[in-house]
């Protein structure tokens, strides 16, 4: 419901929900009337129509066809949403590649990157060079496509302060207490756009709930499959976070043999038994190409996938043993958030179908009741951008919350224009 | 804010969750008077009086003192609780015991009793008689302190389909899929009242998240130190419960040596290390009186606990290596949940001074940033109280969502009373 009457005070606040209440609707509803939008909404005639000016001055929405089905009397004229006025930027960071996926209001994806970049052998400010340059050259290809950005969120798997865009302590980087978003701000010379920074399991959670395949499950763990192994959780609609934002972290659950030294300084992390260098230490040789952190991870999996689909004995038996060690962890994660769906993200996707009977037979064995749980193993879709592209989500979602954001197309009247020094 | 204005269909609704309103104020902020009400509700004044009038009636509220303090004009008529009218019932039904607790609706403990039963050595029958004899005892205290129970809750520890009130599987009984609240509802003849089952630690997260230390703190993992360990977990102010009610099983997290064999039929279960059985075989020979499950659990811990005090060895060898445990398994929480408090409830509350120490050591270990949680670790003050404290607040609940439930104390007329046939 939208709210006609204001006191002058709060006028402007009521303006900004109204404003967003009606591009939302256009979003997720589709083109419609002014008349059906006033009539969904509660607001009156007027109001829309003034509302829906504004819109399209800022660019956000734009007049359709005429609707002429079986209608009596004057025709109402369409609006619909112009969803390549504005895009999120999605940033992923991790242990050996950096991405960039734009991602317009109309949810089209514009351009994405990747490169391969070898965090932890890297200084922190060489790595925040990297992500500085990928963002400029990503603000650039959305000037190109017409698009203005609306904000860049960067996913690191690391425990984030998400109010200051703080990292606290990343791992598996070797990284502490990094201003990740003043770093990039500063590099980027103060851009216009608001820079945030996010746990990246938590921001592929958020892309699978929106729009992948766990697209409205109410209860929902996405794991991580890169070096490290996060999880974001929805829980009955809304991303888990806890006291301090530092929930999910799951790779450190003490599950694992205790051989390997785990980037937490630990031994017996989970991670050390199911994350990617777990899966390349078991199926291949130092010197092998795929242990090449230089070479791009998705070159690699390609190549061990070739090697799994041609029967290769060691890569197979690898591959079973992740699923196996998988499903033990998960396991934990199914009797403390009883979900419907667990999604494998990140290299769990690429290879998934080699390990997934042995994940769920080992779940099964240690699920408190298997027959009263319905959850379900699904491999994500979204793979690799799952992350970038929560990011991209979450930097639209200011867009939707307040349209005001988005400066006007055309300068309304030259009296305006002198202000613009 | 209260809704004056309702079509004549749902006006029935609209009154009730007026009375609902005003009830709940009266309970949660002290004795007003009716113009308070109105002002505080935006309810208007001939809607306050017909209100409280009602809740007088059914013998929810009464008349207080009359307001004078500095009052200009005609003083007003002070309302208050009148909290001993109706009370609610927490039934517990453990491994080795059943408790009874009733509480009114001013929070006052009318009664309670807990009575030694060895719940996996007899019949489901005979465990549901006993316990339908203590509830039927419980109705007849609670009438006799002039109170009408408004509902029963029984606490178990196992997965409940809280719907319909079936305890689905219990490892530690040994029950499945036992329909509770249908079987007691029949051996009291279908009494008045509702009779609802929940999962032990989900009630005591709730008795502390309401009134206990807890109270207030948004984020907070309730830990039951029974025979079986479990957890209930209240995330930013809201009971976690899953997709389907079976969340919170911590118990059987593959965390121990796997020496043990535990109730779910596994190995390795958390709960064989640090579940009173662990403890008590660790502590005490088979023979020793602190390990007959026909002595009541707190006479047993008492003994053991005196031991403790006395620097008995064995005894707090074990309850170090308790504490340990407990760290461990307890960092696997703070790693996904994130919370402000660790409670420990149950055995657990009332041997923790022994343990604390060694407990918060190993949890320190394993939490991947102990510097940036804030999580503390507390004892229950409820201890084992708990969860039948949490099953009499749900009871309570009941009547504070819809006060039109409990009866008029007086028929209204003359009239009236030909109708109640």
């Amino acid at each position: 419901m939208g709210a006609d009457a204001a006191t002058p005070a709060d006028s402007a606040l009521v303006r900004r929900s109204n404003l967003s209440l009606v591009l939302r609707r256009f979003r997720d509803e589709g083109p419609r009337t002014r008349a059906r939008v006033a009539d969904e909404t509660g607001l009156n005639k007027a109001t829309v129509s003034s509302l829906v000016a504004e819109l399209v001055d800022r660019g956000l929405l734009r007049e359709g066809q005429i609707e002429r089905l079986g209608a009596v009397g004057r025709p109402g004229q369409v609006i619909e949403l112009d969803g390549r006025r504005v895009c999120g930027i999605g940033i992923e960071v991790n242990v050996d590649y950096v991405t960039a996926l734009i991602v317009d209001l109309g949810g089209r994806v514009v351009a994405d990157e990747r490169l391969p970049l070898d965090v932890p052998a890297l200084r922190p400010d060489a790595v925040l060079d990297a992500t500085a340059d990928l963002v400029a050259r990503a603000v650039s290809a959305a000037h190109r496509a017409g698009s203005t950005p609306a904000g860049v969120t960067v996913a690191v798997p690391a425990l984030v302060d998400v109010g200051t865009g703080t990292l606290r302590f990343a791992p598996n980087f070797g990284w502490r207490d990094m201003p990740v978003a003043r770093a990039l701000a500063e590099r980027l010379g103060e851009p216009p756009y608001p820079i945030r920074v996010d746990n990246d399991a938590n921001l592929s959670a958020l892309a699978e709930h929106v729009a992948g395949a766990g697209a409205g499950v109410r209860n929902l763990v996405y794991l991580t499959g890169e070096v490290g192994v996060g999880a974001g959780v929805i829980s009955e609609g809304r991303l888990l976070r806890g006291s301090a934002g530092l929930s999910g972290e799951v790779g450190h659950m003490p599950l694992g043999a205790g051989t390997e030294l785990c980037g937490c300084g630990r031994r017996g992390c989970w991670e050390t038994t199911v994350g990617l260098g777990a899966l390349l230490r078991m199926a291949a040789d130092p010197k092998d190409p795929v242990r090449d952190p230089a070479r791009d991870v998705e070159d690699r999996l390609t190549e061990l996938r070739r090697r799994a689909e041609e029967g290769h004995e060691r890569t197979l038996t690898a591959l079973r043993q992740i699923g196996t060690d998988l499903g033990t962890g998960a396991s934990v994660l199914v009797n403390l958030f009883d979900p419907e769906l667990i999604m494998l993200g990140g290299y769990f996707a690429m290879l998934g179908d080699f390990f997934l009977a042995d994940m769920t037979e080992s779940l099964r064995t240690r699920i408190v009741d298997p027959n009263a749980t319905r959850c379900e193993v699904v491999l994500s879709t979204l793979g690799f951008s799952a992350a970038a592209r929560g990011g991209a989500h979450v930097a639209l979602e200011g867009v939707l919350a307040d349209p005001t954001t988005v400066p006007p197309a055309v300068p309304e009247g030259s009296e305006r224009s002198s202000s613009l020094v």
